[in-house]
């Protein structure tokens, strides 16, 4: 079990550090086109989050994010698939700490000083944005293991997030974890403290659409919470 | 067949909101810069479309398209593989019904008036490049499915409809649901109402001509009518 | 045979639709950056050339080219393999033919006059690229033929010219058939017919390095001929 | 084992040669956008990277880089798998030589004068990222191997350091041997001598520490050594 919060925090901490670190990166190459600031910033996140996927998924499943690790439990808790809540509140922390340290280390390598995020916000088009966001990505995961697809969910996830960068009003976080982490840096990435109660109530609220839709279009998905987002055998079991 | 007529839906609905969504947020990004307008807004449907008919195929099929599944029933109609005369006309409602949905959903998103677009598209090399956009489309999809690749649907369409937006003159709209949804939002991916009928007219010459070619290349791809875009046993036979 | 000269011309020809029609929109959405236009061109062939390959590989191979159907007969001469050389000269004949009713197309869905291209490429510089470029394509197609990954040709040959476009100082035409089309459209993609001697004859120089390499990397390399750039048994023995 | 040598010397080169000839290419292109500069040079190395390992990870592994063949011989020293010490010096001088014949090929095809790079980059922010990327990278390939999906290395490699590029503060050089090749190019790609070994040195450090991280979440890596960065039986025991 601490293999598994070890790779779900790594693994959330460099998703925020990609997300932070890029958006940078994008900032002072780019400081007066802010949609070059995103193109930039959305593809470095395609390209990383399939890559931790990957790098992780084996270990953990590679939730890196409470709603995600939250449905798995709600919908598996009936079959005894999924999280316990034990785990689950582990994941959760591990996921949050993570998320907090990558947006640090994303600060130290570009030399930033500390601080919160300064950059409201809020407003409903962009709620109805995160609702969307996490919907979509809580049904995508489920929907691919329920259909043995697991394999396929790094470029998956990662285009998919890279879609909803854009066709969301909020450039899609669809992540608490990642909310709570780019609180802590006051730069492109950042969102200041008093706009995320909102964003992660959005969350909460995609994620129960996303758990409806589940089971309305794939029924029997909960036996399938077990392999989100990416099936995990303990590594000593994997093929060699 | 509810549940398939719903992924129709969603899926089309989703894939208009992409394509609308993404638009307005490049819009507002790039207002002088029409080219990374469409550069995003093209890289944002290929992301989104490959993953739509991943989390769709396995229920509907994922056609997401009338001349698509217009084709299918063709196709397929003299070994009764496709879908029947009803299914086609229940698919085509949900695909319309679905694309004007997402239109509305991206201006919800994005905060953006109700009102039908008002940007005029036509013109010969407009519909030549329409005919060539959805005989491309149809063409691969029962290409794929005749050779037992539709797993590669997904990432295929995708690409070739982010190829199609650059190499064709009217950026390929390729379909007639997307075409009508596109009519909802005054916005960069906007159609007016008097040039759907042009549109649509030479998707349904480009669908003939896709036929065509599918005849001449793959024979014999009427078989796999029921396996386009992705095959998709009901959900219940899928894989646990 | 016919089929097969069918595929091959129209792969060849959507090839070069692809090229030359997404130069132009480029050139006119971006007239004063070079740079965006060459961006876009590539991204677009990238994802173009993948799908092409995809759609009629199975029917002919998807060489598309005229120095990897040469490479093909030569490699595989001596073991019954690749094409024979009436074949060899059927395919080449489709390909140009292919090539130039691409250029047109472009042409006609951009309502862009007739007339060949004014741009001279040349010098030192160039052709060693076209070398370079020519050379590393014939390798890569036959070391995935002959390790049995033809499956990835499509994805791998697309993003191979996308790398291409931008490493080599000639942008990678590395293809006479292809070059003999772009003289047709005198537009961002096209070259002038005094520079195509040139071209094609380092593209020539560069399928004998390319051969050279792949003898010495992959012996045995001729067996797989048959297999270039994809496997394509007749559709008739595809699995259905 | 001179396959493997000229795998590795041809590999790393033609890999230095897409950083270096794709850095010129921008610089010519956007004299004055850096970041557009940075954005084609990485997407041309994602692609280039990810068919660079196809082509050569049957013959040598396709290493390309001093720190993973190194992590490699010292992961497997125990079980007898990975490089022996010779074949260790052997492989990293290939890739040395490699990587500076890359720079002078690129250097040749744009016709820029020799000289070594002007471009200190340093600092402790710089270090830090190099250290960062360095680490992820062995991570990666080793938990590919590990987990037996070293099929994903390409485009999953390929996909790491596009998005490092970006997340990282030193654009994530990640490999001593294209480190020592980018000082033999006074461009856009460049690094002046006086900066390579704080690059180098961080470099190792990041070895050391994905080395480390590979032993915590996945025990028995050792094993793996020889699969890394893809399995490469001689090929003529490859599939036929």
């Amino acid at each position: 079990m601490l293999r598994r919060l070890l790779a779900e925090f790594l693994g959330t901490g460099l998703l925020v550090a990609v997300v932070v670190g890029s958006g940078i990166a994008a900032q002072r190459l780019w400081p007066d086109d802010v949609g070059l600031q995103l193109l930039q910033n959305s593809t470095a996140t395609v390209l990383g989050l399939a890559v931790l996927i990957l790098l992780f998924g084996p270990v953990s499943g590679a939730h890196f994010n409470p709603v995600v690790s939250l449905a798995g439990w709600w919908l598996g808790r009936r079959t005894g698939d999924g999280l316990t809540p034990a785990e689950l509140a582990a994941y959760v922390a591990a996921q949050c700490l993570g998320g907090i340290g990558g947006a640090l280390l994303a600060n130290t390598m570009f030399e930033v000083g500390a601080g919160t995020a300064a950059t409201e916000r809020g407003g409903t088009g962009l709620l109805v944005g995160e609702v969307v966001a996490t919907a979509g990505l809580v049904l995508l995961v489920f929907a691919l293991a329920r259909t043995g697809r697991g394999a396929l969910s790094a470029p998956a996830v990662g285009a998919y997030i890279g879609a909803a960068y854009w066709f969301t009003s909020s450039t899609s976080f669809a992540n608490p974890a990642v909310t709570v982490g780019r609180m802590f840096s006051d730069t492109f990435a950042g969102v200041a403290p008093s706009s995320v109660p909102g964003f992660v109530a959005a969350q909460l609220v995609g994620g129960a659409v996303g758990v409806l839709l589940v089971l309305v279009l794939y029924p029997d998905a909960g036996r399938a919470a077990d392999a989100v987002v990416v099936p995990h055998p303990e590594p000593t079991h994997a093929r060699a």
